[in-house]
């Protein structure tokens, strides 16, 4: 068995205890911060959070220490420190999951049968395979070094398309009712669902698509809105997660 | 509360007892029926088929009865009508979990405990955020009205780049020793996060990867072998799901 750390691994990794988390301020590491200052709020739990400036001229997350804790060299990642040995968590939205399920007890942002948190597993899925649409979208019209309107526009309609799912869920066309959230009975309940796909969908502007078009999606509009109105998130993409901002928390192995 | 069906949802599906699946021969339905057919063999399982022609000239899966039981438009779901209502789950990799933590008792094929299970989620959650990159590239090189070479390389490195990644994973190069399945204690057991996974990787070579490439990841060459050697999975594989050859299963509402 070799061992999670080496002798590169920083301090504030290596000796941390109970949960520390490894992020930046992006999206996908924002769905993980959410979730922490939701569970800050609820319950007063607590945690350590180290940040990685993913833009260095030789980014840690290349780097040996970095790919034994998630090969796939990104972030978010969590490290369970109470679990001997410790247990990392990579892929955001497996975070969620692993974290709703070890520290929410209350079920506060998920459900404890199997079926209706189905429900939440489904929503995370949807928008795994979804993201990515607008991902792309972001990459070909924003940083790509030659500019492809041919690629540009399908990741732009296929964005919009996986908007207009997340709209028929929470405007209840196929269900009777509108929905305040995606998971869960009725009007649905505040779940890690919800905070799977907000990061991105908040930033819709970012990623080129018009007022007009996203007027099309009112329930889509009411329930970014709903969520960017809760304390906790609004902590969650405060400074205080911004390599460039924070510089206390920020890890390097540079000298 | 609206009802799950219309009177144009196909009988075969509304009468349809215990689990039912609509599906067709693809990647993503693949992904579900190898874990049906892994049932089959372990327990015995019982469940029914509906097989849907994608590429209809009037699809099913864009009809509002279709819509009702997955808003996304796409197949694999599965309906369980032990549930009352009848519980649909959409997104094949939700479709995995809930049948493995509903049906597979045993747990041959996940872990009985959130930590372990916590590895099948994370490389579930890898996958599908890696296989839209090899299904743009499929799109990209096979089927776009325009060859853009540009959006092609890309996509092609990024498919190379995650195949790396679960390279890595099974030489065992940050954890000691070599693995034969993702995930799991020492050499891993085959678990639904392999099954979610390798419909994909089986079809490397129709992704346009050369035989050159794939030799850097001979850890990967046996793991899709090692699955492939299976009698379920050659039975999931069958003509039997696909609704040019077994036109028994198909449902439509057209005349
Ligand atoms: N599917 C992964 C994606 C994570 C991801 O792409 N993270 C980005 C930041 S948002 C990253 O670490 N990029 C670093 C790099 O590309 O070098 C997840 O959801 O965790
Ligand atoms: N993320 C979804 C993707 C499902 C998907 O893309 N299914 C394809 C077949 S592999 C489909 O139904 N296509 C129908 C269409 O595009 O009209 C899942 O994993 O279930």
């Amino acid at each position: 068995m070799t061992s999670l750390y080496t002798d590169e691994t920083p301090k504030a990794v290596k000796e941390a205890k109970g949960l520390h988390l490894i992020t930046e301020q992006t999206p996908n590491g924002k769905k993980v911060q959410i979730l922490l200052e939701e569970l800050k709020e609820a319950y007063g739990f607590q945690w350590t959070t180290s940040l990685l400036n993913l833009d260095a001229p030789n980014p840690e997350q290349n780097k040996d220490w970095y790919l034994r804790l998630n090969p796939n060299a990104r972030i978010p990642i969590i490290i369970d420190n109470t679990q001997t040995p410790p247990f990392v968590v990579m892929e955001s939205l497996a975070e969620l999951i692993y974290i709703q399920e070890t520290v929410d007890k209350d079920n506060i942002f998920g459900f404890d049968n199997k079926v209706e948190q189905s429900e939440v597993v489904q929503w995370l899925f949807f928008w795994a395979a979804g993201q990515p649409m607008q991902s792309q979208n972001n990459w070909f019209s924003r940083s790509a070094p030659e500019k492809v309107p041919f690629a540009i526009s399908r990741f732009r309609a296929r964005t919009l398309e996986m908007y207009g799912v997340l709209e028929l869920r929470l405007s209840g066309r196929y269900t009777g009712a509108p929905r305040d959230f995606l998971a869960g009975k009725g009007k649905g309940k505040y779940t890690i669902a919800d905070m799977g796909a907000w990061p991105w969908l908040r930033a819709w502007k970012r990623t080129g698509i018009s007022e007009e078009e996203m007027a099309k999606f009112p329930h889509l509009l009411d329930w970014i809105t709903r969520i960017a109105e809760r304390p906790a998130v609004d902590r969650a993409i405060s400074s205080f997660y911004d390599s460039e901002e924070n510089l206390e928390l920020v890890v390097s192995t540079e000298k």
